[in-house]
């Protein structure tokens, strides 16, 4: 093993998965963050909703009022000055809907003063819901459209309207207060009218494109949805700011900013890499063959989230097979690594957070007397890195902001003949 | 369509291709050839040999004398000094032998101030063969190996060995003369000693390591087999100098060369690509994503030789499937573009030598009517592509030198909403 490469890896990933922490990225939100004169009111709703909450208010040091909605479970204590109501997730249940029209009563008679603090994550669009028609009428028409073959974004567009907060309806809501938005993303490229259905953020999609839908997966809808479905929702919104945080793309980042720092010309490719697995390392590993002999340290970020489609029986996930691959690749390229993991710190059903490989892993497995290829094949990645020493353990983190896979290019070594 | 992109991207082909033709490609190699003041011995093996042989001698004016050996019908006329002969590919036969025979002839006495310009291209393993056992005993061994799952290198580190001019062999033969060799690759990462299993380059093989294989894979050799594998290789040649040109490296050179011309900030990332074609779209298109907002133009340049899985009957060629799968990818996105091509003009049992892709090309698909993830599914990135005009059809170009894709992000458009 590379034990500069392993060592530099370390450090890449403590750093960098620390950076999208819900504290760190909370905080690094609020850095720039100034309330109006008025009142400040706290909205957070999310899987991460309390411990977002808490973070602000313990940074704030106060505020008038506020609520978390959050999932069962998750409300860990008291926060001074705001109700916390756990609910369902990921179907919605009343707790959900009790609780969102509270927070609509909250924010209805604000003030142009006023502040919203709006905080928002992963699980946001099941807790973060009041519906416009009857509870019968929305369970109906969800099940409809999951079994009609529609994607997610016509899903979304029919959806918005018939909430009362979707659609950037909860910001229009807040008007004339203004409204701040942290969004802790865990959707690649992050599109903001897409994370929990966007509240507080103007709507791309239009009635007539509800209507068509509707029409091109003959649903069938009450008199009462279809006048739902003609109720435009906001285009424009003057009264909000959206600061996306704890994103694929802040993991990039920090990941590229700790690179630099340790000497590596470093490289952004993507925080949106979606394809198979194995073949995300075989790239990679072909990226870090074709610069081995440059003669400079360089690294090559790549986030994303990938997939791994299952052939064999094996155990692994897929940041795992991304090193697998990749080492298959650089096999005896001695200054060259690559590795990849999950920033909630578990990659599929292992207790590893990912995997890492340089030029000697390959060997390292054949050593045991294993055959990399094979286990690869075999989707057993994990079996193949331990005998490596190339698990990369971290333990669940507290976020998730999808997995970040680093190339690293040491200074040239001698290669062996 | 992006005309602005597309029209980029028709002059990146051209140009690129252009670059790695046997012309253009030996002209450059012969820019830094310097002959000593002896003799001008010309020796050219491979398909391309009588193209380079003959703009060789038409560069340099004269030689003292010559032969090229390539396949049957590849001779196209008359090479004054050249003694110019047709042989066997890809099974050498006896116009292989007696022709490289002749080779060796012609080198044989040559002195210290006289030079051998050794043209090799692709073929010149079966082309350019002198065994040193009998025809039988070659072709059983051969055979053996092939069907024994023995890989690549370890059949070329047999037969390196039972050959007068292979592993090195052929520029000891013309010692005390210099040797110029200009290599015309088409092996991925240019691994000069596998390349027509380097007759003028030191065999990294060890006998050890030959007769290790011989065990491992139980072959049954003859006496006379068995003294030949323990014969070393050249390990060190002093009178040796490479040049290899027209590679895949030099594709993605000139195609980074005309990309910076245009005015793209352009990345190398890749002469090595070996992935599945759909999954190195994918990637691609991620790459093209994350930077479609950096507000500049930017290219990316991967090469190398991606590998399709058949689950379809659609008709199709790896770089088709580049561009179909990074279509999906880069949908909307109006300022990218991901285009791949085979430098020899032809993708797959197609008339194109490769696709393109820009952010409207999936719209373009469904206006037809098609649906471009189907149709992906199915290996019908022709039919999709054609539909969108994302056909690149250039004829055969008379090189091959692998593919090369690249990524081309234009000025900002607006998003249509």
């Amino acid at each position: 093993m590379n034990i500069e490469l392993r060592k530099d890896a370390e450090q890449i990933i403590k750093e960098s998965v620390e950076s999208v922490l819900p504290d760190e990225a909370v905080v690094r939100a609020l850095e720039e963050f100034k309330p109006g004169r008025g009142k400040l009111v706290l909205v957070a709703a999310g899987k991460a909703a309390w411990k977002m909450a808490s973070v602000a208010v313990n940074m704030l040091g106060t505020v008038d009022c506020g609520i978390v909605i959050t999932k069962y479970g998750h409300v860990k204590g008291n926060i001074p000055g705001v109700e916390c109501v756990e609910a369902g997730h990921p179907v919605p249940d009343e707790n959900s809907f009790r609780a969102t029209e509270r927070a609509m009563e909250i924010v209805k008679n604000l003030e142009a003063d006023d502040t919203v603090l709006f905080l928002l994550s992963g699980g946001g669009s099941a807790l973060f819901e009041a519906p416009l028609i009857s509870g019968e009428d929305l369970q109906d028409i969800t099940k409809q459209m999951l079994s009609s073959g529609a994607d997610i974004v016509e899903i979304n567009t029919v959806r918005k309207r018939l909430s009362k907060v979707k659609g950037g309806r909860f910001a229009k809501l807040c008007a004339p207060a203004r409204v701040y938005s942290i969004v802790l993303s865990d959707i690649l490229g992050d599109p903001l009218d897409m994370i929990a259905s966007g509240p507080a953020y103007p709507d791309a999609s239009t009635c007539e494109r509800a209507i068509e839908i509707v029409e091109k997966y003959g649903l069938k809808i009450s008199e009462q949805v279809r006048k739902c479905l003609m109720i435009e929702t906001p285009k424009s919104l003057d009264n909000i700011c959206t600061r996306i945080t704890g994103s694929v793309t802040e993991l990039c980042r920090a990941a590229k900013k700790c690179c630099e720092k340790l000497g590596y010309e470093t490289t952004f490719l993507t925080d949106q890499m979606a394809c198979e697995a194995r073949d995300a390392g075989s790239f990679l590993g072909s990226i870090a063959k074709s610069h081995a002999y440059d003669g400079k340290k360089r690294a090559f970020i790549a986030g994303g989230e990938t997939v791994v489609t299952l052939k064999g029986s094996g155990k692994g996930g897929r940041n795992q097979e991304i090193a697998l691959s990749a080492a298959l690749q650089i096999d005896g390229i001695r200054n060259a690594a690559v590795f990849s993991i999950g920033s909630d710190g578990t990659d599929g059903p292992t207790d590893a957070a990912g995997g890492y490989a340089d030029g000697d892993t390959a060997d390292a497995i054949r050593g045991c007397g294993l055959d990399p290829i094979r286990l690869l094949g075999d989707n057993d990645s994990y079996t193949a890195l331990k005998s490596a020493n190339g698990l990369i353990i971290t333990g669940p983190t507290g976020t998730n902001v999808n997995d970040v896979a680093v190339i690293l290019i040491g200074k040239n070594l001698p290669i062996d003949l």
